[in-house]
């Protein structure tokens, strides 16, 4: 019986209310061996407290050694096996920014770049064209026009847009254009799959095309693609729980992976505070809430340690406003680490701390890399906190007689 | 997807450099209770630094109580589930001699054993023959020639050799012909399996004829067989991890288990210090490294605890030389446990250390038992350490977007 027949078969609809609050890229290392992680300087008297009262542990995103992309992780806090249900970098994208996926459709992420007149990249992010410009441009590519197919085209956020082929039989195994340094030319769609072969040459038509259309741009006068991927089937935490689930989040990507497994995406604002006050203001309305913090994983991956302690301490202090709502059950966690050592998502197994009035022994003295490692959840795969934060939440009858 | 289907696919081509030093049945009990183990009682500046720096933990070989061999137990060193993949005893002392396996061939490690005029065995290992005396009458028992077979037989050391039946269609389901006691005969070869009668038939013929040309040759008058295996096929470490593997091992099964797995064997000396020395005389030359040490095992084995103490305290000392090479990775740890107290190998879990500038926050004070089951590493799997020393490498790409 798999973990999903199981909560299928326990799950119980009852009133209690339960937030994961998710610091992206919560785990990190000491700068220099024997010194403090980024969450151990920190200055978390809220979140101390929340660990001394519940019981604290250490999440393995998917398994030992590995380094998580943050949709595998995401699904993985969500309680979906991410070495079983897979999602594209590119599906991730559109369903972040909204855009409705169909069964035909093939997303990809797309960058604006500047090339030379050689066509070599010259900047793979176009100076990070602003916003506007990103929007302006998304109308010029919207203007190809290629027969027998749909293409979409929306604007993300700077330099980022996504792109919608539309067209029945399209295959998702088309590898990325972008050669990922600059110097080299953009590489065409390619595949190592027969059947994507007719996909990946619409795919070089369409670049064609957008190369001669962008021409008078520079910066942004060429684009890259990654991340080709089609919508995967997903059943939904309302299914699998029976909870009805908000979700807080002003990254488009996050949005998008809540979004697949059927979370109400709450309209918020941009800043950690603006993310508890929607909880505030929702908080009567769902069972469960997935509340995301971005930008403890931007600064690990800047490098920026003193940001990202900065951050964690931001949340901690909104934590009283969290718990004057008065929630049955609280999970702190992060999807994966992303220590400022080492600039980037990491394998280093997550800090997390489930608080509730039934959480158990074995809480720990503060809230830590070090302290969730002695704590009484132990090291745990990422995919049992769901059924953790049911049980604590009383959602799950009992297995058997 | 499998964790070598993960492996392969996230697997780097890098620079870094990976030390696995084995200390064969590393963990131990105290001899009284509440007393210090073998680890502990050692005196390990070294390790006790390098457990400092990195981060420790204690490796389940199998399963929770379950006691292995050193072929499984190496298996999942290495990172070969140890209940998919199995190695039988005869295929690995043949490999561990150099000897080159073919599909038709059906391995068994034997012994010469001394019988009386009863046919009762008065001593299982012929009084321990010298090597010399083994050599010679290996030829005596390669002079039996049986029609429609090929049989190959090759001294190892004292009163231990190999023998090879080549013949298509050979079956390995053949029982041990070793009583394992003395007052017994020996037990004619049977199996439970049909299809392989006529395999222990001819391995029955074979044992005739070799009671009558060692009659001569008492107390190595007669010959017991164990382990009847066929080669396994198992994918190489190189396929799996892009690891250009090197192993260091003086002792022939470990040798095996290392070619087994596509490691090269380089040529080492008898004692731990030629084989430090050996590390580092080809440490240019290999991205990782297997380095095996046998003796705290057999003085384990030979529940020689204060023996079993000073080879952990020579590796100690071996350290340093090892560090100078300025490796990216260490793993210091045991394919399994072999108390002195128990005089046998043990299912306890073995204690283990990562040392990289990137192991994480929960190291030890001390490189002990009772100190990595406080580890940041927990409990885990021996089968998990691999993707844990390559992610300490920097030599696995991130899993999804």
């Amino acid at each position: 019986m798999s973990s999903f027949d199981l909560m299928k078969e326990l799950a119980l609809e009852e009133k209690t209310k339960i937030v994961m609050l998710v610091m992206d890229g919560l785990g990190g290392l000491p700068m220099t061996p024997g010194g403090m992680t980024e969450l151990e300087t920190a200055r978390t008297p809220n979140l101390d407290q929340l660990a001394r009262e519940g019981i604290c542990g250490l999440s393995i995103p998917i398994a030992r050694g590995i380094t998580p992309g943050s949709g595998p992780a995401h699904l993985a806090l969500f309680g979906y096996d991410p070495l079983t249900y897979e999602i594209g970098r590119g599906v991730l994208e559109a369903v972040g920014i909204g855009f409705e996926l169909g069964r035909d459709d093939l997303a990809a992420r797309g960058n604006f770049c500047s090339i030379d007149a050689q066509g070599l990249i010259t900047d793979r992010r176009a100076g990070r064209i602003p916003t506007e410009t990103c929007v302006k441009l998304v109308d010029v590519l919207q203007g190809i026009k290629l027969e027998g197919v749909e293409v979409f085209v929306r604007p993300v956020k700077e330099h980022r847009f996504v792109v919608v082929f539309r067209r029945p039989g399209l295959h998702d195994a088309v590898l990325d254009t972008d050669p990922q340094q600059v110097g080299l030319a953009p590489v065409p769609a390619q595949t190592h799959t027969p059947e994507a072969q007719p996909t990946a040459d619409l795919i070089n038509k369409w670049l064609a095309r957008a190369r001669e259309v962008l021409s008078p741009y520079h910066p942004a006068n060429m684009v890259t693609l990654r991340g080709f991927a089609k919508t995967p089937h997903l059943p939904s935490m309302k299914d699998i729980y029976k909870l009805n689930c908000g979700a807080i989040a002003s990254y488009p990507m996050y949005r998008g992976v809540a979004s697949l497994v059927g979370m109400k995406l709450l309209p918020t604002g941009e800043t950690v505070p603006d993310e508890f006050v929607t909880l505030r203001d929702q908080f009567a309305n769902y069972d469960f809430f997935y509340l995301h913090v971005k930008k403890t994983d931007s600064y690990g991956e800047d490098g920026n340690f003193d940001n990202k302690v900065h951050i964690i301490e931001e949340v901690d202090g909104l934590i009283p406003s969290l718990m004057a709502l008065k929630p049955d059950v609280v999970a702190v966690t992060g999807d994966h680490s992303t220590p400022a050592l080492l600039k980037s998502h990491s394998w280093h197994p997550v800090p997390t701390l489930i608080w509730s009035r039934h959480a158990g022994a074995g809480g720990a003295t503060a809230f830590s890399e070090r302290q969730c490692a002695q704590g009484g959840l132990g090291l745990f795969q990422a995919v049992d906190l769901m059924p953790l934060l049911m049980a604590n939440a009383l959602r799950l009858a009992k297995f058997g007689a």
